[in-house]
């Protein structure tokens, strides 16, 4: 497009090889290719380039879908359904004048537009554009953001800082009651890892670097910071910090608030940041507590210090089979009770396994006669075989060699009092397949006691098929879930539901009251409102009652105070 | 007393065994006996009953005092000294009617209007009293704290919440600048577990319970919560919440802010909870930590979810001899680098080697010979032996007997590159020795990056001797530290300092202006304000730059919001 005025052409940007109507990289996609059978196309994944013979029976069969039918997306972005900028011309000026890299080229516009929801994806696809932001602001350091968000304060202009732009909580979304200009304050190129301290194991990183960058460039000096989001690919420092992230190995390396020593952040009232690095402090609350979680409310996130850790010698992925989804829970909250979760254990339900099974590509020594291998070593030990009710947990150890042999025998002798320990791994990730065939669906997470996890599963599950029949879905829905992640006295869970949307007017308002009750169901039986995808705009009418409405007048006083003009102007969480 | 008031009599208040001017049990103390030997009183202890020989040569040797110049204290509380109360008299009519037990008796009032600071118990000691709380209230459950914060909202008093008492912060202190009536709101009467749920592992408990009643409690049904700050036998479920207080066992069981699972607190706006038990949440900045640490500026914590776990099978304790400070901190930095810290690791410099020695006594089989069995192992390991550089970690091992064995191997590995293992277990606890003979001393902590531990020690060790001798004070201090608490990116130092001030006019403001100088000798090494005495009164000079202006304003702004009349008007923190 050469139309751009950035200021800097030199700016690097992942949107050039990133869908802009989907999730990920432009060349890894899912197709079925003319003889009917499933690819995935590309060359940057396992599954990259292989054929996935068993997909098209397990898609057609799941959502009653037919490969005849196709739902295509909007080939190119519709450019001229983008409105022009209403800049504020002052404020751009001033920024020129500082040197702030800038564009109101209106591809960049739309892309920093939208997160991944499913709303919001469906909508690009089918041309639709809503409001986008008027201009994008590149800052390359700490100062210039002091610098951008002193000017939005004094132009009055409406700031949304935008990091991967992996959201699924329509946080960022462009508010429709906003007056003022709406500047995306992209973090993108503050992203150098600023010093590294192998004293204390720490590292002073700026906020905009992307999940994958972090860890390549701390694994050339012999680091990680451990941190696994599922996003990783493409979410960012900051906007693990602004939401709360979990990574999928905070067994070991804890979740992003365990993982952060520092923060340092630009709010219209001043820089908020600790004077010191003590690892704890008891000075009051942690004023950390008030930044992760914002959601770019308060301000923008420009460095953090992290905790490092030296590369694991050591890393060694297994399974686990158990008869039904019970017998993997009980399984799970026991490795929890004992304390010797590894790295990573997550539960899949029948139907994520069932799932996984039909991704086996063509010639693969990893799932070649898989079922018919396990189910060898499954009759020996239970009564029956049935694949209808069989569920797998994948595992990760990691560490030094001796230690993770030592930790797989005690995980895997309690797994064994529920399950089979089946040494091949099983990886299976959901992905947006299926849109091109009017199939839509999308995820979601909770956080619960250990003792409603199983009633949790079930009646959310049921609830998903229920409402999709009530609402005139004409072939049952796929509703599945999976045991992310174990505390002491709870577990993550991810609920995944996907439909053909065939025969209805308007899919995607009947996906999110499906959604919604899900949701509903959830909060009824115990559960958290969000476990790290944040409330955004999507879960606000929930948050009174999710923190009580004392707790929430304390954020809106914080808010009040630190955003008296509501630069940031997201309008998020409150 | 037999001119109380209290509505129930069947009030059980430990102030009737505890010292009404100093820390602990009436029962216990140390003291010097006719032949001049020093003896520890009562039966609660392992030394109670015990001649200590080496103690007086230690004590005359480091202080320059003298057994025979004595600093007695006012054998009794000065009940002349207390002024009358300034009742609220409709406040005090409404809490009547609602049957809330009270008391505006003068003992009760001076035993709540204080914590341990050295400056408050000085005054005691002296008969010197200040102000003094209005009357004393005595909830008995949620219900009630929210009657009392109703009221006390209805007529303008000023509440304190008062806990354990154990407070070294003047947090207790009331403000001589509070023109309203001031109601100390003691939570002890809120001293059960209300329920436990083994499902979860997790118990519902009421704030006001005292720490080892808890542990006991839950001991009798085969749990516990590890958590043992050094106050918990007198310090308050409650107490650790409003401080973001830390644990000595914090390396398996976490300190408070990762022991809690729910909070419930009472404000003038009303009740403050999160809807669920989930085990963790992204539904914007987490509002615990809006709670923990907030010293009774925004209202009483009344209920606690904390995580609990099956009493460890196993204990086992152990210590290392390092040759000098140095190598010691090398080790706890090695153990914390390759994560496996037991339950407790702590690290006493060779001042409190010393002072451990000093307590050896006459009949014990865990003392006897110390220095001469360790010089057989020194030597064969050092060059030389110098009992005036050496210092000793003393750890603790919690689990189950084989993973504790395995684990030890793993640990004493370690240490072997810096000192040696010697199995003999040596606890030292600095207590308030001294003040019956001109002597007077305090401890406070810190939190600082392992690369400082070592120039914080030393400079802040150094500073104290300057600036006592700089202030008069005769005889070079005692002013020793250890290590308590190691994390992946720093540890917790605990300094201690003690002189004798004969000779001196106003010995605590000398006390007071060494300690001042040596915090901020503390925040120019790159140490935090406290790692977990919190800020109260003492520390307030020194919280804007701990957390930036713009920090402290969002804690103002929650306060404000909180508690707009300043209810709770202890005026800690801000």
């Amino acid at each position: 497009s050469n139309n751009r005025s950035r200021l800097s052409l030199s700016l690097s940007l992942r949107q050039e090889i990133m869908k802009w109507n989907g999730w990920g990289y432009s060349d890894s996609r899912f197709l079925f290719n003319k003889k009917g059978q499933a690819e995935f196309t590309g060359k940057r994944y396992r599954l990259s380039g292989l054929i996935l013979p068993s997909l098209k029976d397990w898609f057609e069969g799941t959502f009653g879908a037919n490969l005849q039918h196709k739902s295509p997306a909007t080939p190119t972005v519709n450019l001229s359904a983008v409105a022009p900028p209403d800049l504020n011309e002052p404020f751009v000026e001033d920024l020129k004048a500082a040197g702030v890299a800038m564009s109101h080229d209106p591809e960049d516009r739309v892309f920093r537009a939208h997160g991944h929801c499913l709303h919001e994806i469906f909508a690009l696809r089918e041309g639709r554009i809503g409001r986008v932001p008027d201009m994008v602001v590149w800052p390359s350091c700490h100062k210039d953001v002091e610098k951008i968000v002193e000017l939005a304060c004094k132009h009055n202009v409406c700031l949304i800082p935008y990091g991967g732009g992996t959201s699924v909580s329509s946080a960022l979304e462009c508010p429709r009651e906003e007056t003022r200009s709406i500047v995306s304050l992209d973090t993108s190129q503050m992203n150098r890892i600023l010093w590294i301290d192998e004293k204390n194991l720490t590292a002073h990183v700026e906020a905009g670097i992307i999940g994958q960058d972090l860890e390549r460039q701390l694994n050339e000096r012999g680091y990680c910071t451990g941190h696994e989001p599922d996003s990783m690919e493409f979410s960012s420092l900051g906007g693990w910090v602004a939401t709360r992230a979990s990574g999928m190995k905070k067994n070991i390396y804890g979740n992003i608030e365990e993982l952060v020593v520092h923060i340092k952040m630009v709010t219209p009232r001043g820089v908020i940041e600790k004077s010191c690095l003590g690892p704890r402090m008891s000075t009051g609350p942690d004023i950390h507590h008030f930044i992760l979680g914002s959601e770019g409310t308060l301000g923008v996130v420009t460095e953090v210090t992290l905790k490092i850790r030296p590369i694991p010698e050591y890393q060694k992925y297994g399974s686990v089979v158990f008869p039904n989804f019970q017998q993997g829970v009980a399984c799970l909250r026991e490795v929890a009770r004992q304390r010797c979760a590894p790295a990573s254990i997550r539960l899949m339900d029948n139907e994520q396994f069932q799932f996984g099974h039909a991704l086996k590509p063509q010639v693969s020594s990893i799932f070649t006669s898989f079922l018919d291998g396990l189910k060898k070593f499954y009759i020996t030990k239970f009564k029956g075989f049935d694949p209808h009710h069989l569920c797998v947990a994948t595992l990760l150890f990691e560490g030094d060699r001796g230690k993770v042999l030592q930790h797989e025998k005690q995980v895997y002798d309690i797994a064994a009092k529920f399950g089979i320990h089946y040494k091949k791994h099983l990886c299976v990730c959901v992905q947006d397949l299926g849109m091109d065939y009017y199939v839509i669906g999308e995820s979601f997470e909770t956080s619960v006691p250990w003792d409603r996890v199983l009633d949790l599963c079930r009646n959310v599950k049921e609830r998903i098929v229920r409402e999709c029949k009530e609402r005139g879905v004409q072939f049952p829905p796929l509703s599945t879930c999976r045991v992310t992640q174990t505390y002491d006295a709870g577990a993550c869970v991810y609920f995944y539901f996907a439909f053909n949307y065939r025969g209805l007017s308007d899919p995607v308002h009947v996906y999110e009251q499906v959604e919604h009750a899900a949701r509903e169901e959830i909060l009824a039986n115990g559960g958290s409102l969000s476990h790290h995808h944040g409330v955004g705009k999507l879960r606000k009418e929930w948050m009174k009652e999710s923190v009580s409405g004392v707790g929430l007048g304390m954020l809106k006083s914080v808010k009040e105070y630190v955003d008296p003009q509501n630069v940031f102007g997201n309008r998020n969480l409150l």
